[in-house]
């Protein structure tokens, strides 16, 4: 079935024609350029004529993709379809997947802007909103958005902000000059605490092992930290160093195992337990110094997550994982960057809630988790390879 | 204060006395070996007379340490230390905390073995058992093993196996016959077989990645699985591979990235949610191939503990991390040998409930996981650095 | 200075836009698309009429780099630019430094086709033909292509040979079935040996320690190796395994350090020395297995490349590296096929001699090697992260 | 055969029994320790009499082991044996195999001191003295070290200087408290520079790419630094950073990829090649800064070694390894520190000529390769998984 359909957008930049023909090669379709205007630069939106020879269920297949991709397609302007779930937690089978772009859906014959953008949820068309709902947060009776016409991404916002960070784009490499990107992160981070944003970190226990606790305390007090989003291991660790002067029974001065010291998480969580939060642990004196003593006099808010190799846990860890997704959520809402610290699990956590326009920092020694996390975001996340104990120093001597 | 101890146990095996004299120097005392009698062969039992010149509380934890050591030490045949907890999920401060070693009570004049034995526990002494219980599950006014008197371990029972596995308890490379280490490890599976005793595997979904799910499948088929313990990732990209082809949208027959397969698994979450639940999906014939096909048909349980990076969950992910880790610790209760395929989250948390006697196999292409899990492990922990997917198929030719 | 540019080549497929976008940029000139006749598919040939504001020399470098790109530009058809070498080793500041791709020069009113082609050469006009010449060979006096006018780059040969082996082309990554990948290359060596074309392996002393060598030595048997380039550790290993079972003192068969085994790389180079070479041991007896065996036995060429941290060495290995290179360049000479094994460093140093129309095919445990090698090649390396033990062993069942 | 010997060193502390049971084990034989008398302390000197059920060839392997380990056994206090070369580059095979401790061999009835001491040797007794040689620079005539009776090795001096360090001693991880480790380094730097001692620093290119170099620049300039062993890649790097900004194509301070750049490190090449030498295009102004510049200018000598994959190379790299192994030599003669930053292939070059009491600091991002050096060299070898731009920042900012 020939049709024809006129779009608009980065159709150079963003590599669109590749796209559309290996879509027609995986739908068995053909295509053809009629029509190509081009910008001057890269940058500037082209349009473009084109004729598909393809079946209707790929031509759905590449309008979605398109869309996707930040493409606009005049002639789709039209109702977006909804269908209505038949079950709690169940979709119709053509339901439109999300991607963490922004998104807007065509309805009653105006633009809506999507709400809670995050990736690999569902459209819900609720009190007037469209909803970007998680699967299992779907009622039966809601109206869901399937297909993809009438919906549209818009990709200006988050390259506009590229450039800032333009030194960090690039490939994820150890072999990188490290200080440039950390000076560059200090300008961006002053300037959002001038404006009262948000700033978010993810962080794990490294943090405390390489020494960087020291630096990050201090960011606490100045106010660089809007909030923490970690595990029981990070709080456990950091409550041990300031009962024993361990972590994991490894005296953090000098390096050595402390005889007898495995022992000593545990009772770093039994004190917890004795007092009956960390809050409360900060409030009767048991807990005098580091991270989380910072964070509660500080009256920054944090969330730890449990993970099933969790020992004790503390009682503020949140074994209930529906809610502690939910309170990840809370926190990353209206965040302007998120900077990630040495913890896969919490940061693709954390990554898979995250609209592509918040700013996200991932910084780890190992490179194949930078790349891991860097590739399942967007564009927005800027990996780092480099000794997390020595970032934080140095960042922190730029604060 | 200067004390004299007589001591029995693996002295030049294990080190004993260099134990001793590191810790004198951490408590600053001083010790003298008085006699010293050591068996002919390195693994023979030998006696000691040790003198210290240290504090009481140095004391003590030299003592505790060398009950952890597996060394028996006649005086202490006294009865245990028994104190009360005041507050649910708290001990006192002197608290016995538990290795995964085989662990015996001294209590109205004989030893009891303790039950549940793993790492990082409690003694509770419940309806004249002892019983090794998560800081967690304990109730005020439980009854409390504390110091280190009247406790004893011992070691013999693991060790006696390591000779069989001799080629993997070597240092954690890449550089190693894999082959070598394969063909044993399929004779002990066999072994294990013929006695119906019990093989658990914790596995990752990289066991589908790298196409090991067609060799794990014939094994589940063969009966030399017991149980799986896992997570939701598994199971979604073995049900997505099922009903697409895909595993999170990568063709798994030609490596190619399918377009618009990044919602294949959401769609197959979806699917599930349909049925109700991964067994009631195989029922209804949605799912019709795969690992978790083969684990319902073949009616071998399994458990997916939730994490906070998941999408969905499947309804069978268990999201309540509490309920999870209880029953992970009843799927290896009586394990004979577990088997960890590429998977840091869901083996650390096995290892942390697994007691010491366990035959314990980690396979990973990364050595710094295999690494870290030996290096939580005790002996029994073997690690082979390889490719999973090939390792599956081999050893699968074997059994 | 404005001037305008007709193009044609892949210009969709290959971003050239986006190239000459960036340029543009670089060198602080604008860019206009006057025309742009586009192909049906991604993979035909477009035409484009491009109008560039920009400086001489930026145009000259434009020029150069779209030459590079495989882009024809026919306003080029003109005598290339040809400098006289001052010195020995030097060339003029504006040489032109050549890719690894095809590469044609025109000359006397037709185009030749480069001789030796390599990367990082440089072009000499010698005795009627244009021959690719390392810095280090050129004389004084010697005529030099300089500029890029005159040059172009067929890129055609490289492509059409991707399809078979388009599994490997995907991203770096342990996570993919490797089965498949080997399968289709056992097809490729087949068909390979079919036409009497060559196959040449560059192979690390780790094809030893994990086992992969009986694999090996039975494909040298068979012909399906054509010649083998390495360092001095392969072949000391392989002897020494051969004269005491042991490599760098561990026993192959059980993994075990054997006591005093730390001398007998020594031992083996010793025994070597005293027969006088290699060929000269497997002649007199002193070796009577293993890859060097093989390799002599069959009569298949080998080169043994020095380095910094060799022993010895033997009296095969080239300590002068002058020479090591010419060997190694001689030997890959119309080879159809490069399969590298765990080495980066002779990888490395096959890798800058290779055309880009040689297929190859790195394999290593490790991902940052085998992303490292496939990043420095073009199109035409493949990577596979597995075991190269098992890799091998799997390899031979299907030949 | 029963055999009686008596032994003296640090039975306790390096495990003398447990070695000796494994080697009886080995060599089919048995043990009994006849007597034991052991110091107050680990660190104290015991002695034993242990008699051995033991083959001849076994007993001579044993004495063998224990001498290697520091074991003193004074009826060993026996004249070498000592045998004739046959032929050049090669020893009778019951040829005594150096370590890299400081040994010493009883001749004419007192005890010499080896010269020359590395490991992987030869002893050859010449005017006089015994000079541990490599296998290639023995000459048919040759006086030989065969067996090991008349062999002793001295450990102490290695150890005292480890308490000093005794941070980094610790296991290989990239979860420790680097900061720490870089003030008790310097600490160390600054103690040798005052005593008129020598540094010398293995360096890898990833000084550059880290950024590194302006910190080590600077540490050149203030005297830290005695000598630089590395290889081609670094001064190439180095002074394409000095001509054109960038470092293989990549502009060091935006991190950005430059257009043409790729062709840079050879117009660097050719730079010096016009010079004729980097001391000459320093002295001629073609190089202006940098790390080869601050060497020529402050007179520090430097080695570099040529490898199978150097492009150029360099004038000044020798490509005749023979002489690149001499010259590495010399430059760590009486060395009393040696730094090595990211480099593998340059740091088992110089660790392989390294006696064991010379301080060696290993810093790289890639744990793996910090674990392979470490294993390499013996107690002396500490290491550091961290950013080696930081570590050098940090070190240059305590110095």
């Amino acid at each position: 079935m020939r049709k024809i359909i006129q779009i608009k957008g980065h159709i150079i930049r963003d590599d669109i024609l590749k796209q559309i023909d290996a879509s027609c090669e995986q739908y068995n379709g053909s295509y053809q350029v009629l029509e190509l205007n081009i910008g001057k630069k890269v940058d500037d939106i082209s349009t473009a004529t084109i004729a598909l020879e393809i079946s209707d269920e790929g031509f759905t297949l590449i309008l979605n993709e398109l869309t996707n991709l930040g493409i606009s397609i005049p002639s789709t302007e039209s109702p977006v379809l909804l269908k209505t779930s038949e079950k709690d937690k169940t979709v119709p089978d053509d339901f439109y997947s999300t991607t963490n772009h922004p998104t807007e859906v065509y309805l009653d014959g105006k633009w809506f802007k999507v709400q809670k953008q995050r990736m690999d949820g569902v459209l819900v068309v609720k009190n007037g909103e469209i909803i970007c709902t998680k699967l299992r947060d779907v009622k039966a009776g809601d109206a869901i958005v399937c297909g993809s016409e009438g919906v549209r991404i818009k990709t200006e916002a988050a390259e506009n902000d590229d450039h800032d960070f333009a030194f960090m784009v690039n490939e994820v490499s150890s072999e990188r000059r490290v200080e440039i990107a950390v000076n560059q992160l200090a300008v961006e981070m002053k300037q959002i605490k001038e404006k009262n944003g948000k700033i978010v970190f993810v962080a794990g226990p490294v943090v405390i092992h390489t020494g960087g606790m020291v630096a990050f305390q201090d960011m606490i007090r100045k106010g660089f930290v809007s909030g923490v989003l970690s595990g029981n291991a990070l709080a456990v660790h950091d409550i041990e160093r300031d009962l024993y002067g361990t972590s994991l029974g490894v005296n953090l001065d000098t390096g050595k195992v402390v005889k007898g010291g495995h022992k000593h998480h545990m009772r770093a969580i039994n004190a917890v337990n004795k007092s009956g939060s960390i809050a409360a642990a900060v409030a009767d004196q048991t807990i005098k110094s580091g991270i989380m003593y910072e964070l509660v006099k500080n009256n920054i808010p944090f969330v730890l997550a449990g993970s099933i190799r969790d020992d004790g846990p503390l009682p503020d860890t949140l074994m209930d994982l529906i809610q502690a997704q939910e309170a990840y959520a809370q926190m990353i809402q209206d965040a302007d960057m998120v900077i990630m610290l040495s913890t896969m699990l919490h940061s693709i956590g954390t990554g898979n809630m995250l609209p592509s326009w918040v700013k996200t920092v991932i910084v780890d020694i190992n490179p194949a988790v930078v790349a891991k996390l860097v590739d399942r975001g967007s564009a927005q996340a800027h990996g780092l390879v480099t000794d997390v104990g020595l970032f934080l120093t140095l960042l922190n001597q730029q604060l």
